[in-house]
C-alpha cells in the first residue's frame, strides 16, 4: 500500500491552492472561557462547496490525465463529497456522475444538480450504490474518485492541516473528525511532519464508532449500522486511511449524540457560525473531557458548514 | 438639537476601538453571482455580545463620569441594547439595570443575566417599560442610556461604517436596516463625511414601516404596531435619529417578511454565517429591487447574530 508523505501533500497545496479557499483560523472568548482552554478553529464549512472536501476533489480532478478527463469522473455520495466533486469537474469543465441516494437531502440533491453533475438515484444500501456506480463507470468510462480511500484525495484534505500549523504553528493538539479517515488521515500526515509533538486525536460518533474500535483492536473491523446525527461520519475507514491513522494517529474520542447536539448548539450561538453535525464532533470530545486540553493550545478542524435549515436538530436536547 | 459630526465619531473611534471587535469584512461569490452585483458585508454579527449595539453601550459606559459610574447604567430593551449594556457595563466594573418584558426571549433574558445585569421584569408595552425603567432610576440613582436616540449610542454605532469605509473605499451605496435609527443614523454621518458621493439607504420591514413614512412625509409620525419577524426593527424613530436621518439618509426602503426570510436563508446557506432576521433586511431590499445594485459596490451593515435557534423561521417560505 503506497501512503502518502507530507511532500506530496505539499506538493499537492502548489497544485490546488489557486483554486481552494485558504479558510481562516478563528477563535471564541467565551468558548475558551467556559471550557478553560484556548481554541482555535479551522473554518472549513466556509470552503468552496461548504466543506473540505473541495480540496481533495479538486486534487482528484486536477490530477486526471486529458484522456482521462474526456470520460469524466463519477462517485456515490449522499454527501459533501459529491457536491464538491461536482464543483471541482464543473471548473475544469469535465463531466461528473453521481450514484445518490433517493433519500439524500434535497438540498444536498439541489447542490449536486446545481453544480451540473448528473445525478443516478439507487438505494441508500452500500450495495445498491456500489452497483449503480458500477453501471455508471461501465457505461461512461469515467474515473470513479473514491471519497477518502484514494491518495490524491488524502493529500487535498491533508492541506488544511498544513495551512492550519502554518497559520497557528504551535498548536499542541489537533482534534479532527473521523468517518471515512480522509481527513483524519491527511491531517495526520501533515501535522505530524511539521510538528513531531503535536497529537492528533481522531474524533468519533459513539453511535458510528468503528474506526474507534479498529484503531483500539489494530484491526479493520467492520462498522455496526450507524445512527448518528452527524451525517457526514457514517461512512467506515478503508484499508488505506486505516492503515494512516493507526500509524499516526494518537487516540481516537467517540462522542454521545447530546454532546454533539450541545457542541453544535455552542459553535452557532457563540461564534455566529454554521458548522455541521460532523463538525462539531470535535468540540464534543472536549466537552465529554475537559482536562483533555486545559491549558493547552488546541486546534480543531470544523469540516463542513452544510445543513438542511428546515431540519435542525436543536430541539434535541 | 445637537446633531454628532464626523469628528465626533472619530473620537469615539479612538475611545472605543481596543475594547470592541473590528469585525470583518465578507463576501459571497454565489449571491453575487445570483444577483449581478458585489456585495460586502459588514460582520457586526461577530461584534461583542453579538451585535453593532456593542459599540454605542461601550462608548455610552466609557463616557460616563467616575460619580456617574458609581450608580450604574440602566435602559428598557428586550434585545441586543441590553445585553451589550450589560455587557459593557461588566467591562467597566459598573452596575447595569435592565427593565425586560417577561415575554422576551429566554436565549435574551439568559444573555443579559450572563452579563450580571439585575433585570425588572415588566409588561411588553412601552408604557409599562417606560414606568419600570422610571423606578429603577429613582432607587438607584443610575443613568438612562437610550438604545438609540443619545448621542454617545449614534457615536458608537457610526464606527461601524466608518471602518467599513476604511475597509473597502470604493464603495458606492451602504444598505443599513432601521428600527430606532441608531445605526443608520450614525453610518450616514461616518459615510458622507468620508464620501459624499456615496448613497446611504434605510431598509425597513414594510410591517414596521415608521421610519420609511415618516421619511417621505418629512415628519415624524407615531408607529403603526409593527409585526415584523424582524425583532430588532420593531422600535421607531426618536426625534435626534429621524433629524439625521432626513438630512443625511438618500431613502429608505421597505421589504416584505417573505424575502427578509429569503435573504436570511441565503446568508446562512451560502455564507454559512448567522445573521439575525433584523440583519438580512438590507440585503432583501436588494431581492425586492434588483435593479437598485447592479453592478455597483455595495456594502451592507449585517447588524446582529442573536436567534433563538429553538425558533428559527425558515418553515415560514
Amino acid at each position: 500500500m503506497i501512503i502518502p508523505t507530507f511532500n506530496d501533500i505539499q506538493a499537492t497545496h502548489i497544485r490546488i491552492h489557486k483554486f481552494i479557499h485558504r479558510t481562516p483560523v478563528l477563535t471564541s472568548e467565551s468558548i475558551n472561557a467556559m471550557l478553560e482552554t484556548g481554541l482555535y478553529f479551522k473554518c472549513e464549512n466556509f470552503q468552496k462547496a461548504g466543506a473540505f472536501k473541495y480540496r481533495g476533489a479538486t486534487n482528484a480532478v486536477l490530477s486526471l490525465t486529458e484522456e482521462e478527463c474526456s470520460h469524466g469522473v463519477a462517485t456515490h455520495s449522499s454527501g459533501n463529497h459529491a457536491a464538491a466533486l461536482a464543483l471541482a469537474a464543473k471548473k475544469r469543465g469535465i463531466e461528473c456522475f453521481v450514484a445518490m441516494p433517493h433519500t439524500a437531502p434535497p438540498v444536498k440533491i439541489e447542490a449536486v444538480r446545481g453544480y451540473g453533475a448528473t445525478i443516478t438515484f439507487c438505494e441508500p444500501a452500500l450495495e445498491s450504490r456500489e452497483k449503480t456506480l458500477s453501471e455508471i463507470l461501465k457505461k461512461t468510462g469515467a474515473t470513479f474518485i473514491h471519497p477518502y480511500n484514494y491518495l490524491p484525495v488524502i493529500c487535498g484534505q491533508g492541506t488544511a492541516a498544513k495551512e492550519f500549523l502554518e497559520a497557528e504553528p504551535d498548536l499542541e493538539i489537533m482534534l479532527v473528525p473521523v468517518g471515512g479517515g480522509g481527513i483524519l488521515s491527511g491531517s495526520a500526515i501533515a501535522a505530524k511532519a511539521i510538528n513531531p509533538e503535536i497529537k492528533v486525536y481522531g474524533c468519533e460518533p459513539l453511535n458510528a464508532d468503528d474506526a474507534c474500535r479498529s484503531f483500539h483492536t489494530g484491526q479493520l473491523l467492520p462498522p455496526l449500522p450507524p445512527n448518528t446525527i452527524a451525517d457526514g461520519l457514517q461512512t467506515a475507514l478503508g484499508p488505506l486511511t486505516f492503515d494512516i491513522i493507526r500509524h499516526k494517529v494518537d487516540d481516537i474520542f467517540t462522542v454521545s449524540e447530546e454532546n454533539i447536539v450541545r457542541a453544535m448548539r455552542l459553535i452557532w450561538e457563540r461564534m455566529k457560525i454554521i458548522a455541521e453535525p460532523s463538525s462539531a464532533v470535535a468540540l464534543a470530545v472536549i466537552l465529554e473531557n475537559p482536562g483533555l486540553c486545559r491549558e493547552k493550545k488546541t486546534g480543531i478542524i470544523l469540516t463542513g458548514g452544510n445543513v438542511d435549515l428546515l431540519n435542525l436538530p436543536f430541539g434535541y436536547t
